[in-house]
């Protein structure tokens, strides 16, 4: 079975025309490149495994600590000059910073990736989350777990699974493993580098403005590249110009005061799941579009650029929800590509007692659910959040941003605690014509020839509004992960193959040319 | 603080007219009876807490066997000729049967009650499920843990909290108490009794009716009668005539077939939870009656006695709604007695992926929920399972039994999985003038005057239904326990009052008057 074939699912085998990396003819520098990475690949995966084997959620204090000791002397081993960054009170994961200067160099750049991991439920894994484990492919095809034989070259269809595996550690490791492969063949960046290794993306980085004022000047660049995120869903790399924005809201709504026998009380006390799964129901209409006034009104629209980029990339959407088991689209005859360019209001789960062996016959005394809400540009976390606590208005219910006392019960046949998680951010969108971004264009396509997918917007959310608030450098993103690695859920995987390719990729903008020399 | 404040919660305070048991005036034997009690409380008290100290969920062979067991050894004592049940391949918790046959008693009676209890989720318990502590009341106004001071009268108003506290070992050991009462008096029985105890009601007791037909000729009698669930709401005792029959469904539909990132991916794949979200929300009006075509259709009307008891009934749903922190019945214009004469639709639980802090980014790939319908006269399990499947296929679902193939998933656009689970069953009505069921009547007014409420339907669900198909015989419920136990959820409490009471009125049913006798 062809590498392209395994790397999308089956879907992708009807598109011939598509072309997956690398059918660019690797000459000169990337060849160079790829033939010491595929030399070196056994002692690479032997410390990117080891790495994969630290617990790093974000809320676990000692874990992420030991993840930034251990990310420091990996670092350290590369004459990186590492150092964390602590934010004032050290409360904070820090973040792991280092630099590779160069005489004569006249631009910067700051390359970003995270090291923290989504939180885990290790119930719904095949395999240990911190253990990590390879299979010949994706698990639903190749579940089977295998041994990796170190007397050959792996096959680049191969998968790693593990937490992080693509979300980040993927990232910080080919951007280190690209440091290697320069100077192992006596090659040096064109521009200053710095690195910058966040500890806590997974929650929203609420420390990185402080860090960035606290290390201004260590962090001042001609741009931030930020390396997280899945290649482009046809395989193809891409270079990002911009992010949807996050925030969370926790909504409770209110049964009972004690919970009832289903049998004694059953068409006398209406149940908080009827009333939390009419209000959910009310928030989009039946054409997929979110039903809260006022949710599309701040959208800044895209530009002839952004429209261009968008018609020139590939897009199989047909084939995309056939892999996926769906139908139609959410909002039918709405691209991916513009749907991702509009706000979302998701809903992350629900909870209300529970199901199955465990179900009680009661009428639970509350239901909650976690929404989670995308932002673009031109909308502010605390519009987005205000229009939604209106629109639970708007169905009757008193909100509070707290449990209900006994006289609110008796007084409002509705209410709901709706509070919006500390942490969300905007959106974030970098001029496509920027020099800067035009060289890295260039670079990028010394490895992925004319394959190169420029989008305008990613669907994921990344807090680069505050990159460029804070430093002023506007940001560019070039994700490296298989589309289909399950990232934020359980077996997330990489493609091994995808991590020698981010290798090449990120060597090639570290070699990034001169601003005369790059053209578009 | 008034018992009768405490019993029913502040509401009940300002119906100056209801009179809580007991108000009449206790002379002759039930005076002897309630002074023995009095008497022997505190070693009472020790045996029940040691039987509730016993796990007792019935998917716990091991330890619903060792109910069994402990409880043969209660009624051996007791002389009460203890054996267990077993079903043929004694795979099923065993019921435990025993005997107190009289001469020339010309009537027998069955007592039922059940020693298993519902599962417990103990991070939602204050305490230990199954280690009993005491509180001076309800734990929202009493929250603190005390000690029974065996050199002293205990408070009638005291709880004992524990699984099982109300539901039902608080009838096993009520009917064994009676038993010593009588004995201790030198009273015997006016009929044959013969003790059922069911092991495994919580779970719907699939196995009753083998156990019933295997010991037929031991199980023959003029009426069971069955002590479980609360008392009127009104803290009167109350003799039930019927019980509401019980099915739970399992609902499960799907959204892509892997767990997606939230970015990536919002607004393009529809979420799950929002499909689960109007699914529900279909399945009643605004007005709280259930909108699945049929679902009325099947009910026996009441007759004009069971609408006179109910007339006669007393009636406080206003101070219902306000105790429960409620502004409105579901269905407003109907009172609580009228409601549950009629079948229900009840969310349990619902699950989709996590919340709080457990919540991620995704779409998740299914959504689940328990469904509970309530069956009443004229019902059947299979004809509403019927409707609710006619009703989700009307809202454009592909219904299936099974998880969907992939070529389903591609061909529909919705998919519910709908399964019935085993042991739901229909309900069951007595003739409220069968003269057994007048002369039952007449033995609790003995204790409880005219305070004693005749209710045609209570809420909750037993398999009735069944003991008249096999055993010929009818059935009548004798509830003991305070309606704020807390039953089948967590911190299911007792109030020790009512145990004492419910001794009383067994013991004076076992001296039920002769048909002669007996007035209405």
């Amino acid at each position: 079975m062809s590498r392209m074939t395994w790397l999308l699912g089956a879907w992708v085998s009807t598109i011939a025309s598509m072309s997956a990396f690398p059918v660019h003819a690797q000459t000169g520098e990337p060849a160079v490149i790829a033939a010491w990475t595929a030399a070196h690949q056994h002692s690479l995966l032997d410390e990117f495994e080891a790495f994969l084997g630290m617990p790093d959620v974000a809320t676990d204090k000692a874990a992420i600590r030991r993840n930034a000791e251990v990310l420091v002397r990996m670092m350290d081993k590369r004459g990186l000059h590492p150092r964390l960054l602590e934010n004032a009170d050290r409360s904070a994961p820090p973040a792991v910073y280092g630099e590779w200067s160069v005489p004569g160099a006249t631009r910067t750049l700051v390359i970003y990736a995270h090291y923290d991991g989504q939180a885990v439920d290790p119930a719904e894994w095949s395999s240990d989350p911190w253990k990590p484990v390879w299979r010949r492919g994706r698990l639903d095809v190749a579940p089977e777990i295998v041994e990796r034989d170190a007397s050959k070259p792996i096959d680049p269809d191969w998968r790693l699974y593990a937490r992080s595996a693509s979300d980040d550690k993927a990232g910080v490791f080919a951007i280190l493993a690209a440091t290697d492969a320069l100077k192992a063949n006596g090659l040096l960046p064109t521009a200053n580098l710095r690195f910058f290794f966040d500890g806590e993306e997974e929650q929203g980085s609420p420390h990185i403005g402080e860090l960035m004022r606290l290390n201004r000047a260590s962090l001042r660049a001609d741009a931030w590249l930020i390396c997280d995120g899945p290649v482009h869903l046809s395989g193809r790399r891409q270079l990002v110009f911009g992010v949807r924005g996050d925030a969370n809201v926790e909504l409770t709504v209110y049964g009972p005061k004690r919970p009832l026998h289903s049998g004694h009380y059953g068409n006398f006390i209406v149940n908080p799941a009827l009333k939390l799964a009419r209000l959910l129901a009310s928030m989009k209409t039946d054409e997929g579009r979110v039903a809260v006034a006022g949710w599309y009104d701040d959208v800044v629209p895209l530009g002839a650029a952004e429209k261009a980029a968008i018609a020139a990339a590939p897009e199989d959407d047909a084939g995309l929800l056939r892999d996926l088991g769906q139908v139609t689209a959410e909002m039918p005859g709405t691209s991916l590509a513009e749907a991702i360019n509009q706000p979302s209001l998701n809903i992350n789960g629900i909870r209300v007692a529970d199901v199955g062996a465990q179900a009680r016959n009661v009428i639970p005394t509350e239901a909650r659910a976690t929404l989670d809400l995308r932002l673009v540009k031109g909308n502010t976390v605390e519009g987005q959040f205000g229009h939604l606590r209106a629109h639970i208005e708007k169905q009757g219910y008193l909100v509070l941003d707290r449990a209900p006392t006994d006289g609110e019960r008796t007084s409002h046949a509705k209410i709901a605690t709706v509070t919006l998680e500390s942490g969300g951010y905007p959106a974030s969108r970098t001029p496509m014509d920027l020099p800067i971004a035009r060289d890295v264009a260039a670079a990028m396509r010394t490895v992925a020839g004319d394959s190169l997918v420029l989008t305008p917007t990613m669907g994921g959310s990344l807090p680069l509004y505050l990159i460029t608030e804070v430093t002023g450098a506007p940001t560019l993103v070039i994700p490296l992960a298989n589309p289909d690695n399950n990232q934020h859920a359980e077996n997330e995987n990489l493609r091994v193959g995808h991590l020698w390719d981010g290798i090449a990729t990120l060597a090639a903008v570290m070699r990034l040319p001169s601003a005369a020399a790059a053209g578009d």
